[in-house]
């Protein structure tokens, strides 16, 4: 099993240095949230991570998830005890209402678990995961009965939760879904139908698993307005609210998957399962819309988790594994080679995937305190201008850091040359484990026509404009500070790129919206390149007023990261705003024949 | 089984209208090669490629290979029916010198041939690819005797190849390996030592198989310069020839990889095995590197073989799955939802694979012409320009089109969406079977160093004045014609950048070293950018040509290709540029223990 060093001193500057926790403690309710109490609770949750959760992450990805021919699905060895442990140390409850049995600390605590959670193990991450989506979208949606009976079991960990959308026709169209409910006299349903994908779908973990479904009600108007959202148990829970009769749930088969072979990624049939509506009839999109951003930030660290354990691993092997000498003379003239870490070419791989890493936490935790201001806030407007912030930035962040989270693991699968192509190496998991985060969630292209065909426009543009102006006076502020120079010039001129291509699609998409679905993916990356860069400006800031001699080097890694970002990341930008611009022409030309 | 489209019309356009046949057909010994018998060979390459070796591809991955207890290895289902196929065909003797019962066409033939056969399955390609390396390398060095005996077998395709360079502890540093050679008296060498990821290393579909082995002859110097080469069979040849007493030589295990699944990558054991000698004492380097352009060329091709296989798989899935509507107004009203192919992502995505797919093709081909006439031209002069030209082409043919290759089976894998990371669809396989390409016959990193440390200065900088001084004429040819501008304008930019990056090269890196280890990766890319943008120029020019009714829908297709790829890809060259003249400074600053 390889080291991992879970990142809590990291955190820890980002929360308390670089964004301030007050923003999170001085919010009602939040109140304990003292740094000592968040940093006691993420080196608890560091080490549980190292100890209890690593052990799955390799066992996971070469057993995989089994289903019996008497329909049980048993997940890879050891998961169950992980789970247990996980569940006795009341993790699953962090952020959620004591109401329901959590301890309601901020959400920001909870996407930081996740994070370290998923470094260690992508896969055994997806449990508490989609639970946790399940979850959100019940507290919102469901009637007092349905979160009395099924919410403080999943908060505790007993009961998990998986959401039921894709059937094999429709993915993205949800338009198109054909799974049935039908109306029984006591106000519940019977779902009738097919869904592929279903991510922890079935497994050994908990004694109940809580299925939210879309399905289509007789009747039903046809495409998106007609769906609703029901919750199907695996079992009824019975009087005591234990797991009575079986309810017609059964797995038709367990994908193989590229990887994430840890997670049972199920066939779910439904077969006169009884139902009970979440949410209004037929506003089953709605009541999935609502954890989207949620759910989609989560995805967006698992881009960060897969980078950060590649880069950990490669790091080490670049420290040890002797290759060749350095360019500029042996730098271990005793012994038979140099570390490959003399390599400049190797050091490019490694700084390119540390400098994401640093500035995609950074960017997971803004976000994530947007989310809890944008819950919070005493003040309406700042509740507004946070949810406004989190809901442009979350296809931002969804699609740009998990296409970047996977370019840098097969940046790391490459710094172990031929090894890196052996599975027992464990380079390759990393690879196979980061691709499905640009797919799931909404597939990358996806977020890309969801930030610039929606988020874009909303509310009249309310979100960019606000974000621009404060990029603008940002950059204003520091134009003068000598040491910033550096941080400050690439951060203007990437952020002068972003406007631009979007006065771009302002000025020409309207009229021919291929021009927006055109330069969407680009325009994605370029955002996102330019709020990492925003967060590199950031720490820069705080790196450059240090003052305490022991810190020294901490902070002068993070001043050489930085720089690196700016030199090397940076320019992308130009050439995405270039690629924008061209508009749609060259790519609709083709008729579909000619391809 | 997917379908698959073998691009012999697309190979025939480049070789008759864009570079002209006559140009090997000229060549003496080379005067077969007429239009109408190239036709004749490449059409039934393609057929025996969809109708024999595709079936192979799937099963391959699928199955793996199995080295069973007795020490024999098989093969997957299907793999000996589809090479005794191939051998009975002759396909293996295409190239080959006549004397060894070869047909003797033209090189720039087998290229194109092993692109076909890649293109169909990669892992069944390995088995032709691995003893054409051997044979090349035993052809130019190995005494008659050695020659008289293997060849011919080999050249029918009875006995297979091997190549073995790395063990455990040393891959791209071959100066440290370890095993060892023993003379005998009867001028002989007894072999022991441990070899890992040997491709091909044993498998059943040979009755012999032709090991080629470095090692290290007692006494010899340290390091590179004592490194020998040898050929050690896997059975010794009996009196007639016939493979007779085993040779020591054993299967430790197969490799567990990520891809190529059908191909059996071996630790291979040399227990006293007897070998002899293929060139000098000690020059087992040279031996080795003779080959090498030849066999990275060929990980080039196979680059371009997993990025055409994605391409063709998502253009179908893009044509026939209903997803969504057009942004510009349904296109299948009377359906319930457009087919993929009306999306702008979609298509930039297909279009990014298949503008490569076509200039990658013309890249290869134009590298293997001047492979033929580096070899057979009449003048000398001729010849050293070509053996110029391929030798400053070959890291950069390896490296930019093996990574370029990946990314697009990658996003061929994006596509399908959610069905792309299930293993039954096969988009998974195309990305885990492309990964090997980056790392194998020197890793991309590699091929970079190769390229600035050593190809750029060669001759005192010979083959890059003369390429450079070709585009700039090439440029001003055409410069004037107003069909070309929106090809010519782009490419003379990104000629511009690359000349900028050599002169930066040039002007700091004999000061430090590290500024060449540092951007050149990025040089790499650039370079190969620019040189598949002075192929689009030319099938662009020819396009622009046409007076051909007929041929119209075809000509157009490349020209929107090639705009395509000079709006979309060359932008790239300036960034690029940019990175390289930034220097190894931010690279190179952190102590090695903050990484």
């Amino acid at each position: 099993m390889p080291n991992l060093t879970i990142p809590v001193e990291e955190t820890m500057f980002l929360l308390k240095e670089v964004f301030g926790l007050e923003q999170l403690n001085t919010l009602p309710g939040y109140e304990e949230a003292t740094d000592d109490l968040v940093e006691a609770i993420l080196t608890e949750a560091g080490k549980f991570c190292t100890e209890v959760v690593l052990p799955t992450n390799r066992v996971g990805d070469t057993e995989g998830c089994t289903l019996h021919e008497d329909g049980r699905v048993t997940t890879p060895s050891g998961f169950k005890q992980a789970w247990e442990q996980y569940v006795e140390a009341g993790w699953m409850g962090l952020t959620v209402d004591p109401q329901y049995g959590g301890q309601g600390l901020p959400v920001t605590l909870n996407v930081i678990l996740n994070e370290y959670i998923g470094t260690a193990s992508l896969a055994f991450s997806m449990y508490p995961g989609l639970t946790q989506g399940a979850y959100a979208a019940m507290n919102v949606h469901a009637s007092d009965a349905i979160k009395n009976t099924y919410l403080p079991k999943m908060a505790e960990g007993k009961w998990t939760g998986t959401m039921n959308l894709t059937e094999a026709h429709c993915g993205t169209d949800l338009g198109l879904l054909r799974t049935k409910a039908v109306a029984s006299d006591d106000g519940s349903y019977k779902i009738t139908g097919s869904k592929i994908f279903i991510s922890a779908g079935d497994h050994d973990l908990a004694e109940n698993i809580v299925h939210l479904v879309l399905a289509r009600i007789e009747g039903a108007p046809k495409g998106t307005k007609g769906i609703s959202l029901f919750v199907v148990p695996k079992f009824l829970p019975d009087s005591d609210n234990n797991p009575g009769d079986a309810n017609h749930v059964s797995v038709g088969k367990i994908e193989e998957k590229m990887g994430i072979h840890g997670n049972s990624t199920c066939v779910m049939n439904f077969d006169g399962s009884t139902g009970w509506l979440v949410g209004a009839e037929n506003g089953g999109l709605k009541a999935m819309f609502v954890m989207m951003n949620e759910a989609r930030l989560g995805v967006a660290v698992q881009g960060l988790t897969q980078s950060e354990a590649a880069y950990q691993h490669a790091r080490d092997y670049a420290m040890e594994r002797l290759q060749g000498r350095s360019l500029t003379g042996p730098k271990n003239p005793d012994g038979p080679a140099d570390p490959l870490i003399v390599h400049p070419d190797i050091r490019r791989m490694l700084m390119t995937m540390r400098s994401f890493n640093e500035a995609a936490r950074a960017f997971c935790v803004y976000a994530s305190m947007q989310s809890d201001i944008a819950h919070k806030h005493p003040d309406e407007k700042v509740r507004q201008q946070a949810d406004d912030r989190l809901s442009l930035l979350t296809p931002v962040l969804k699609g740009h850091l998990t296409d970047v989270g996977f370019d840098n693991a097969v940046l790391g699968q490459q710094v172990f040359g031929g090894h890196g192509y052996i599975e027992e190496t464990g380079a390759s998991q990393f690879v196979r484990d980061a691709r499905i985060a640009m797919i799931y969630e909404g597939a990358n292209g996806i977020q890309a026509l969801d930030l610039v065909g929606r988020k874009l426009m909303a509310n009249g543009g309310r979100g960019i404009m606000a974000l621009f102006q404060e990029l603008g006076a940002y950059v204003e502020k520091h134009a003068a500070d000598e040491a910033l120079v550096p941080y400050i010039l690439p951060l203007k001129a990437g952020a002068e790129d972003l406007q631009k291509a979007t006065m771009w699609f302002g000025n020409n998409a309207l009229g021919n919206p291929d021009h927006a679905g055109a330069g969407s993916v680009d325009y994605m990356h370029l955002f996102g390149t330019v709020m990492l860069g925003y967060m590199w400006a950031q720490m820069a800031e705080v790196a450059t007023k240090n003052q305490d001699e022991s810190r020294k080097s901490f902070f002068d890694t993070k001043l050489a990261l930085a720089k690196f970002y700016m030199e090397r990341t940076m320019p992308t930008t130009a050439m995405r705003r270039d690629r924008i611009m061209v508009g749609a022409d060259s790519l609709m030309a083709l008729p579909a024949e000619a391809f």
